[in-house]
This record gives structure tokens, sequence and C-alpha cells, in this order.
């Protein structure tokens, strides 16, 4: 880890903002090159290209499907070495699957930390077709004492001072199972990948956060010993203390948002909304279980009353991995208002109203709060 | 303008960040829904899907294309309604264009004007179809008096207290112009425009910045005296002072902009490059005239050198107002470098090593800057 010391001037390590200290150069340097779902857009149960939340860690490689190889190595009977046309010929699986950044909501929580600033819009839903990882474990044979999945990208850079190409682990029993089925994907949304959600090939492992479906894979590795590289035991870790193991970040925790209602102001975001019915709509998922509940309050989060939910709702259904729709009807009168909404899942998760917060800024899922102006129609 | 006097909690005027104000809470939120190009897709000539930047006033609408009407009214001899299948009867055109939001590079000046903080990366390149303007404009007939189209979007919101739906005319010289031809845009890159581009239908100006291609298009009407909208006269204008007329943002300065070589480091995108031989590439553009000349500097903008540079050149060619390709080579020594690159177009307009500071950060232009590492391999 201390190979790149005369890379320290580049690559510092991890750090909290100071009390005061404004959105740095460094983080809105990542908020012009990544880029969240414009709320609106949770109008779209499948989010079209170019909405859906995007984190690129170092470059898009530049990659060219004719000369792509995933090899399947280490602890299998059989190494695998193979071209797109060869996992073309496995059996296809599509599952519509709602992605999340594990850092989303960071730049709301205090201290913030620093890193890419999400505030609370990191997340997608997308129709992802591929071989099902299982499907190519089986062909590779597990080998004897097998307990891990390493997942290799191309995406090449350095991260507080590791120089490295992107790498994550999946247990074995989740990198095989069906429920959720773990992807190979080289579809989305009936098209190719997109350059910047991993093309030619990803990863696509529903229910947890984004750091897992690791993007231009190109080898895995099954492994007799847990992963111990950066991304798994340096980041992607809950910590309240820097020099804490902490416990890794892997399931997606409950969210619901909001399309914001009426009209905004361009520089504030402000909404406007004229006196009278109001539609409230949005979607709301959980990678422990299926949402349950949807709450909605329009007085500041003080009282709630529950949204009508549609949708996908147990494990096994279609589209089980994906959010759910909700809506509620509210009453507008002149004045100032603050929406909030919050979802449950079926383990009685939930989201609370204020920050639990850690050093790296994941699994933050307070509830997402909308002020409103209701202003009736000036002459 | 001052209708919306209730609305001032929301709805500031315009304004300067302080000497020392880093990046807002304000811009933080436009930073994260809009997205410029990342620099390494300027490998891509035409940019891919999701790539290109983009830049929404107030929200993108919901839009159906099957309910969609293009009307052209005003001035002119046959008012018209169109519907998309009336505008795919007109003889179809695709433009290769390069467009930039006028408000690129605003985050680098200081004092830096608060808006979308934009650093370099808002700008991309696209294949645009559907009808010139000018045959529109031929079938409505234009009537006598007329000097302005002005065109309205579907897009509704406020801006420094002035509720609107978004806005801007072009002089009928400009709209009606063969060369470069104005297109009513249904398409992007061989498919329908996407929701944020403008579906299902846009303007699409070669050689203006953005701000003229109006998007979710719904309306184009012929008027007799120059169009005072918002748009027009309050924003988009090059001033020193809060309270002057100011001259209208047009045409697209010339700008280069340069693949970052090497690898970055995540959070300060600082790059590393290896000893010895480097490839430095991008794109070059301007919107007054085909770009001539591309020049390098790797010390930190003292000398500068020739890059070679490859495609369309002129009018009337194909392309002609989408950016040229140049690469240079360069011969990388261990140690810390500055590299630069600036366009020089055909009429000799060029960019600035110093900012040309303006009240908007419009037509920003002085050149990109790229910090280098260039260091061994470790071990």
């Amino acid at each position: 880890m201390d190979g790149f010391g005369h890379l320290d001037g580049i690559s510092a390590p991890g750090r909290l903002a100071g009390p005061d200290e404004s959105i740095t150069a460094e983080e809105l340097g990542l908020a012009a090159r990544n880029h969240g779902l414009p709320l609106e857009a949770l109008r779209y149960e499948v989010t079209p290209p170019g909405l859906h939340y995007v984190l690129v860690h170092y470059d898009i490689p530049a990659a060219r499907a004719e000369d792509w190889r995933l090899t399947v190595d280490g602890r299998v009977r059989t190494p695998l070495s193979l071209d797109l046309a060869a996992l073309r010929s496995f059996p296809a699986a599509t599952h519509r699957v709602t992605m999340e950044c594990a850092g989303n909501g960071r730049a709301r929580l205090a201290p913030r930390p620093v890193s890419q600033p999400w505030l609370v819009e990191a997340v997608g839903t997308a129709e992802w077709t591929g071989v099902p990882l299982r499907l190519l474990l089986a062909e590779a044979g597990v080998g004897d004492g097998a307990v891990e999945a390493v997942f290799g990208g191309a995406d090449h850079g350095i991260e507080r001072g590791v120089e490295q190409d992107y790498r994550r682990s999946l247990p074995l029993a989740v990198a095989g199972g069906s429920d959720p089925e773990v992807l190979v994907a080289y579809g989305m949304n009936g098209a190719p990948l997109p350059p910047q959600h991993g093309f030619p090939l990803r990863l696509v492992v529903p229910g947890w956060y984004g750091m897992a479906s690791v993007k231009w894979l190109n080898g895995i590795t099954l492994t007799a010993t847990p992963f111990t590289g950066f991304q798994q035991v340096e980041a992607y870790r809950y910590r309240q203390e820097a020099d804490e193991q902490g416990e890794p970040v892997t399931r997606i925790a409950p969210r619901a948002l909001m399309v914001p209602p009426g009209f905004p102001d361009f520089m504030s975001r402000a909404r406007v909304v004229r006196p009278g019915a109001v539609l409230l709509e949005g979607r709301a998922w959980s990678g422990h279980a299926p949402v349950e509940r949807v709450e909605v309050s329009t007085d500041g989060c003080r009282t709630w009353s529950d949204a009508a939910l549609t949708g996908p709702v147990g494990n096994g259904t279609a589209h089980a991995w994906a959010w759910r729709s909700w809506r509620a009807h509210w009453t507008a009168a002149p004045g100032s208002h603050e929406l909030g909404v919050r979802a449950t899942d079926a383990t009685g998760r939930t989201q609370p109203l204020d920050q639990r917060w850690n050093r790296g800024g994941f699994g933050s899922n307070h509830v997402q709060r909308v002020s409103v102006l209701c202003a009736p129609e000036s002459g």
C-alpha cells in the first residue's frame, strides 16, 4: 500500500470536510463528470438512456467488443476465456433492477465525507440482459475450497495512494445464487451497454449497492480466502473511525423518492405549486426485501399518511429487484410547505428522519425533504 | 417582471461568489442534475448517448410523441400546426454538430458567477436528424415585416423571479439559413431524442452556443420586432456590470480540449503517466469558422508546438459544424508537468491564456490546463 508514496501529492487519504467547508473544487470535478437521475425522471418506470446515475471511479476505458475477453479462473475445474459471441451462446436472462450508489446522500451529511458529492439522486432502474453468472460458474466448475468470486474491471487509477484496477468480490453463495440472480450483462434497455455503464460487459448484482456491479468486467477469479483488495477492505466499509475495520457495505437500504411537484426555480431548484389538488408520486426500493409501505408527510415530517403502492411485490415475481411506484394526493394551500416521503420494507427496515453518519457516507437513507411554495397564479 | 415578488425567497437575482466562497449547495444541486462530457469521451468522434453534456433549465417535461404539436404562427402567410408525422413528411437532413453550453468554463472564473458550475466539459457532438427550418418557413410563408423567429419550449420554471416557458429567438436570416442549416430535430444519433435532449422535438442551431437550440420545441412565432424575453435580454448577455444592456451571446468561441493522458487519481482527477512516449489527443471547434490550428504546450503554456489536425475543414463540407481531431506526441520525463492546448480558427480567433471575465460567465474559453505527474512503475 505504500509503493506510491511519491504519488501523495495527487492522491490524498480520505477526509471529512471542516464544519464550515463548502463543496471543494475536487468534489465539483467529480460532480461535473458523474451524474444522478434528475428527480423528475422518477416518472419513468425504466430509466431512459443517459438519465440513470453514473459513477465512474477512474476513466471510462477504451474498449473494443471484438477484442474483449472474460476469463474465469482460480479455484475452478476448467478455466474459461470467453469472447462476447461465446457469452451470447449461453441462455440469456433479463432483469429489471434498481441500482443505487452506496454514496448516495453523502453530501447531505454533517460532517461531510469528501468524495463524490451525491445529494439523493444517485439511482436508476434498467433492464439488464446477460448470462446468469451461475451458468458460467457451472461451466467452469467450482473447485474445492472456493469461497469467493473476485471480479476485475478494466478501469485503472489511483485511490488514496493505491494504484489499482477496480476489483470487488462476492461470497460464492451470492455470486452463484438464483434470487437474486447475478448477471454478466452485455445489454441495457435492449441495446449494448453504453460506455459509461461498462461496455461491453459488466456485473449486475440485484439488491446490492452499485459498487458490487463491476463495470468493464474482464476477469472472474474464484479464491479460497476472502478478497482483501482496496475496494473491499479500505473503501466501502461502514466506519465511525478511520482506523477501525468496519462492516462491509452490501445491500441497499430502503429509500423512497418523490418527483418534486410543480415547477422549479432555476438556481435554487425550490418548487412552486398552485393551490388545490397536487398529485405526489415517486418510487421506492430496498435491497433487503420488497417495500411494503410508503408514507408521505406534508408538514415537515411531523405527521404521515400512507401512499398507494403499485408494482412488483415479492421475491420470485417479475422485476422483484426493481423499484415500486407510489402516489398520494395533497391539497395545497397557499404558503410554504415541506414534503417528505419514507419507505419501509418487509424486514421492517425503514428510513430515519435524521442522518445515521459514517465516515464514508455510505448507505445514507434519511428521508428526502422537498420544500414547496404554494402560490396563486400572478395576474 | 415584478409579478413574482412573493417568490423572492426562492428565486434570487444573479450574483457573484465572494472572494473565498466555495461551491454552494445550490450550485451542487445543479451539478448533480446536469452533467458534462467525461473528458476521456473526447475519444469518440460522435458522442455516445448519455455522455453528451446536458443542461436543463427547469424540469424535463413529460412529453408524449403522439400528442405533440409544433405551431408556426405570427407573421406568416399560413399558420401551421404540425404533428410528428407531418414533420417527418418533409425532406429530412442530418448534421453532425458540436454543441457547447454558453456557460462552459464558468466555475473556473474569479470571481465566479453563481450558476451551473461548469469547468471545461460542457460539450458534445451528435448527429441530429430533422426538418431544415427553412423548409418549414417556406411552407408557412414569411409574412411582411418579419425580422425574428421566436422559439418556445415546454419546460416551465422561474428564473430570477420571472416565471416563464423557456424561449429564445433568432434573426430570420439565421433561422432560415442554409449554412448553417438550422434543424427542427426529432432524432439524435439515429434514435428518437432522449428526454433530456428535447424529446420529441428540438431546435439545433449549428455553431451557436446551446441556449439557442431550444428543447421540447412546441412553437415558432415570426415577429416584426426583436424578442425581448428573459432568456434574450436578461440572461445570455456579455456584461461587465449588472445594469448594462450587454451584448448577446451567439456563436461558439474556439476551444480545444485534451483527453487527459495516463490514468487518474479518483478524488483529485490528477493524472499519472509513465516515462516515455505519450500520445496527446483531443478535439477542437469554433462556431465562427473552421479551426485551422491547434497548438500544444507541455511546459505550462510557455512554449507551444503545432498538433496534427484531421477532420472537416470548411463550410459546405460534411460535418462542417463538428469538432476536428488533433494529436501530438510528447516524451514524458519523470516529474510534474502542466499540459495545455489551444485552438485558432480561420477568423483568427483563438483562446486566451487568462480569463476574459463577464458577469454571466459566458463564452469563457481560456486554455485548459492538465496537470500530469510522470512517475515510473513502482515495484
